[in-house]
């Protein structure tokens, strides 16, 4: 049973296991490889959960994290951030006991890797397809095979393939235009495999975005997908139209402290520290920390568009309310926000409460 | 001796014993009692540094900090946050302990805390002078009133006095906008306590904000002051006025992992896991999440105003340079950077190195 007296994250576990149910068969149906993003839920009992379906693969975002599931007894990881080579030493210790992967994404960090490792290790090369964060330019390919010449040098380096992050979708009006950035990516990464196909027949396609994975029907060209937010999904997913409300399976719980019904407000105990400080902007509304959603038949519902956290202090969340509404709460009732970014409140509340009163652990329990 | 291969929060011992030393010294100065605001640090070792300097009375900003704080030794505790009524029992177990203050922001939550308290328990009454988060208004006297005479139902509960955070402060434009926000909120509070001084002549005002106690000079009808963040201040204080850059105590520490010279980036292990979300706005820069500090002569320097982060993501961090900058960096440098809100950052991170390599553990560690 539920018992709520301070601010939770709770998670419904069998939308979770739906959310991976249905990111697995349609890889399968693509005949695309699925290697999960593991930093959205950051747990080993939740790995467990994709294991049920078969899952082998997974990608994680630091090397604290690979070690904590590889201790958890994953044996193929790719870590999907820009390889840090002042951690080379607990890389390589890794390396000698899973099949790891790093990101190559800097001439600079491949000449690093070229000289320094001595343990067998994938390499992926990041590539830029427009978000511009990290990796190589999709059109410069030339510094791309100085890489994958430098690359060669090492025999205990091993060429896997191509890797990007399209977080350009997050920027979508909707899921046509998510199709659209995402089939313009594919096509340029179409562009890529070909260019080095002579040279390098096996390099993989691998992409990541959860908007791309959950709205695409066309995967020609891509050998691996590396969503991650789809386990839970959020309001920001809601919002782009990459997920519909039923398969978010997250929600804060948080007590109310102080309703002003003058000001159609309420005060929550739940704030940055629990929420993060993500917001998507709503017209009318402006900065949206979290919308309430209700939980009825021991399911979370659509947000509620008129009750949602207008401003978040360290510890205190503002719900603002259309007229009226903020009469109808108490204090010390429990309300529920669907959040911003499911990614960064995991990571906050460092456990999931599931519906049932169990507790989830987490890396950072 | 520092080695640093992941993102850290250096913190400067030297520099946060100054600030205690101050505002210490500020308080006595003034007359005023000094109440630290814990949330900040949440580190019971820093906790002990204050001790050094006579401090015996703390804020926190929750049931939990006030437990773990409690268990090191302090007796003398303010919990600054709207009472949570569904903690009721665990609450009246600490101030069976401890001397417990408690927050009433609300007619309601006063009529719970008379109706069920049976431990002594000392109540402030929060005021609203403007910020528009959670409080009683101060014009309203009506109200105040009755909740005070509600509260003198209950033996177990002892009426302390009227207590404020002057939020506002932290949209001001600059220190003279700081003082004159200020000396309104207090004007407000010294009629505030003169409409009640007959009925409780005992009654005390507490202010709480870290640009108000840090560039006021007058604290007329202010009997005691709870700043927090003043013990590392940050990038939004600095911004605000409300403190030099040789009194930022803390510096985020980070790996570079790629340059973009080309795009007058470079990328570092450091995102919003580790700093938060948290922004100000830099007219020209847009959005900036943090600005880089040199660690010269084991002291952090003031922000190059040339080398900024421009967007987080959950590891990522994107800095941004003027031109030509970004190629004077290599993949594997560690760069230091202010926070914009050390709050967040620090209890991100969970724990602190000094600059001679010590860790120091709070209570997420």
């Amino acid at each position: 049973m539920l018992s709520i007296v301070r601010p939770v994250l709770l998670l419904d576990e069998q939308r979770v296991r739906q959310n991976i149910s249905r990111m697995v068969n349609k890889a399968k149906h693509h005949g695309v490889a699925f290697r999960p993003h593991f930093k959205t839920h950051q747990s080993a009992e939740i790995g467990g959960w994709f294991r049920d379906f078969g899952v082998k693969k997974i990608t994680v975002s630091s090397l604290q994290m690979a070690y904590y599931f590889a201790e958890s007894g994953w044996k193929d990881i790719t870590i999907a951030f820009p390889v840090n080579v002042c951690e080379l030493n607990q890389i390589q210790d890794l390396a000698s006991t899973v099949h790891l992967n790093l990101l190559v994404s800097s001439s600079e960090a491949a000449d690093i890797l070229a000289r320094d490792i001595k343990t067998d290790t994938g390499i992926f090369i990041e590539i830029d397809t427009g978000f511009k964060r990290s990796g190589m330019d999709v059109d410069n390919i030339d510094a791309i095979e100085k890489i994958l010449i430098r690359i060669g040098t090492n025999k205990y380096l091993r060429f896997e393939g191509f890797l990007t992050h399209t977080g350009q979708t997050y920027l979508a009006a909707g899921p046509e235009q998510i199709r659209s950035i995402s089939a313009e990516t594919y096509a340029q990464l179409r562009r890529l495999k070909e260019a080095f196909h002579s040279a390098y027949p096996h390099a993989l396609i691998s992409i990541g975005d959860t908007p791309g994975c959950s709205v695409m029907d066309d995967f020609s060209g891509i050998d691996e997908i590396r969503p991650g937010n789809f386990v839970f999904y959020d309001l920001m997913q809601l919002q782009l139209g990459a997920c519909q409300p039923d398969e978010v399976a997250v929600a804060m719980a948080c007590p109310v402290v102080a309703v002003y019904p003058e000001r159609n407000e309420m005060i929550i105990y739940g704030g940055a520290i629990h929420f993060s400080k993500e917001f998507i902007t709503i017209p009318e509304k402006g900065p949206v920390f979290g919308m309430m959603v209700y939980l009825r038949k021991e399911q979370f519902t659509e947000p509620d568009p008129d009750i949602w956290i207008s401003k978040l202090s360290q510890e205190h969340g503002i719900v603002r309310t259309v007229p009226h509404q903020a009469a109808h709460f108490s204090v010390g009732d429990i309300l529920y926000f669907m959040p911003v970014h499911s990614c960064l409140t995991a990571n906050l509340m460092r456990e999931y409460h599931t519906l049932s009163g169990e507790i989830i652990q987490t890396m950072n329990s």
